[in-house]
């Protein structure tokens, strides 16, 4: 028997529930397993690259070898030996964490979300990209923050820009609680921000006193293999870093963590408990495992160079198949290209003829919190192969001059 | 290097930050991990009752036959299978619900906080049982909650009583969310509701348009075998309830539930993904093929059994080395009984003077939202084996009559 809602309790929720509404963008993904769509949504991983026979012999032995401790509960901070090697993870982008730093979470979106909640009140202000990462947006709704965006370049945010919107944001008696940034290859829009620009973004907010959240679960896959130093690396007391094992391993594990100074990782730890008492020790031990005995590096280069070639494949679509007046992001690394059509293209219409083209994308809206991106649109390279992206994207121009 | 906290971040958090400090109840497990120390304290299920190897080979079989969606991102409501697993799971205890009512979450640590985060504004009141879970407590202070405790005989809570209560916030123009219950097996106090109060527990909630969060980690945990009906099953239009995989399989894989009207679980839904995307896909996939391929009924019977000779030792041990005056409850099924010494015995004083004879324990304080139950305290009689709680008991009683 399906028990259906009674309105009363929808009338009951908390100010905040107004955030959890359902939205256009989870249609997209319900749509994306049709048969025969071409999905250009999805940022999944292309797992098939991993060595699931090596993994599934690791994941016997966690349990036979280690089972009391991987199916118990476990240390709300992580395993100590998994923050040592999220340590040394780290050190390929600069960082100097020590394993007191390290808050693991059951995925880093747990981690923004844990960040978010310790925070922010509602109306505290968040600076993010514009545009910034879907998921994020859900967070920052869901705890009443309001989302103020910076402008990117093709180098990312502009150093100038930012301070000028914190100068102006605080001149309106605002709170300003942390600028969010995904520095590399940004979702959605692959770009990543310039050497040149980091340590003037880190400087501003610093002068201005503004926390950075740092989200980089991209960072090591650089086409070219040569990570950029992280934010984190140039400022470790202002800027709080959250990493992920679900685009340089497996996403299914749920294993992610912030880096943070100690006396604030101490609060996410107790926030983490009232979320979840501690991750997944069974997925932690995994991925200490895949780490400690596995070529985790020679993995992301597998993964890295799938990706390089999808993104050729991709642009090169996007060149034979989008109408003139469109452009497109070059990304160097990562998931995602971003199209901005020609002014008056709405890619939510465009949206809907794509579907019954047979493929489907994330329009742009979705990642802005104010109503920008109307002719913007995502593309997610990861998951399908260069041969579907081809055709996703011809079928996508086709769409595009239907209209 | 170790990055020690700016106070600047600490002076920058919001509001609800104050709840989470670090409590005394923490040092307490810390304290556990001590050689030579007999740990009453946490509420761990038993786990070399599992089959370990058998365990072992099912992870490896899901990786292998199913790695590509263990280590994917999965759905946010959870897996289908999972869902309908679950209903089959809770027809035990008279629950008649679809899977498109469960929302799978990482713990039901996370559904009551899913719960909470849906449904209360800051000043909102929760009523609960006094004494109750300390991780509840957590989630509530997290979210500004105000607890209301409602009192317990050794029936569960007083249906009158709890009208009463209802009745007086009401009057004094408090805003009540719902009504958080644990009347199986009771998380601290041991006690369970009875078969009698049931219906009219539901029916006072009904009446009041009062909703019931009912959490039920224990309840298939009763030493007899016989679970009792859950308040789901007389009123499930007007009661959420939390379950959990973590005391009838393992906490490690961190995969609970909640059960709600579809409209309610559909928001839940949202709310779940802004915190971890999807629960581990790879831990649902363990606890689907545990269901549907192992004696899961049988290994209940087994960890019940376990438990039941373990409250036994341990009620003996109290009759034998408690003061004159103390009071404790008979469980009948769960990991906890509830000792209540006589008035003017102070059991965090107790606590200090017990860890030096080798033992620890959670005083009542951690347990009441309003500074209750200082001369009580929780055993906890599920991880320690008889001998070690006979002992562990026995240097309890040295400790309260050496102060």
């Amino acid at each position: 028997m399906t028990v259906t809602a009674t309105s009363s309790h929808l009338a009951n929720m908390a100010t905040r529930a107004a955030g959890f509404q359902p939205s256009p963008v989870r249609a997209v993904f319900d749509v994306s397993m049709q048969p025969g769509m071409i999905s250009l949504a999805g940022g999944n991983p292309y797992l098939p690259a991993l060595p699931l026979e090596g993994i599934a012999e690791l994941a016997r032995g966690v349990v036979l070898e280690r089972g009391l401790e991987a199916l118990q509960y476990g240390s709300g901070a992580g395993t100590e030996e998994l923050q040592a090697l999220i340590c040394q993870v780290m050190k390929r982008e600069g960082i100097s964490a020590a394993p007191e730093n390290i808050q693991v979470t059951a995925g880093s979106q747990m981690a923004l979300e844990l960040v978010t909640k310790l925070f922010c009140d509602p109306g505290d202000v968040v600076i993010a990209e514009g545009p910034t990462y879907v998921g994020a947006l859900g967070v920052f709704e869901g705890f009443q923050a309001e989302v103020a965006h910076v402008a990117m370049d093709d180098d990312g945010v502009d150093p100038e820009h930012l301070q000028q919107l914190i100068a102006g944001l605080k001149a309106a008696g605002k709170t300003i609680k942390f600028f969010y940034t995904i520095p590399n290859f940004n979702n959605p829009s692959g770009i990543s921000l310039s050497l040149e620009r980091r340590q003037r973004v880190v400087d501003v907010c610093r002068a201005e006193d503004v926390l950075i959240v740092e989200d980089n679960p991209y960072g090591l896959l650089a086409f070219d293999g040569a990570p950029a130093p992280a934010l984190h690396s140039l400022d470790p007391d202002n800027v709080l870093y959250l990493g992920s094992f679900s685009k340089i391993f497996a996403p299914g594990l749920r294993v992610g963590w912030v880096v943070a100074p100690e006396d604030v990782r101490g609060r996410l730890q107790i926030a983490s408990e009232a979320t979840t008492i501690c991750p997944s020790v069974l997925s932690q031990l995994i991925v200490e495992n895949y780490i400690s005995s596995y070529d985790w590096r020679g993995q992301i280069e597998a993964y890295s160079s799938v990706y390089a070639s999808r993104c050729r494949a991709t642009l090169d679509a996007l060149a034979a198949h989008m109408p003139d007046g469109t452009h497109w992001t070059t990304p160097a690394g990562g998931f995602f290209t971003w199209v901005t059509l020609p002014e008056g293209i709405d890619t939510e219409q465009v949206l809907a003829a794509a579907i019954d083209s047979g493929v489907v994308f994330v329009p742009g809206s979705a990642f802005y919190a104010d109503g920008g991106g109307a002719n913007q649109l995502r593309i997610a390279f990861s998951y399908a192969d260069e041969e579907q992206l081809s055709e996703g994207v011809r079928r996508l121009g086709e769409a595009i001059r239907g209209l």
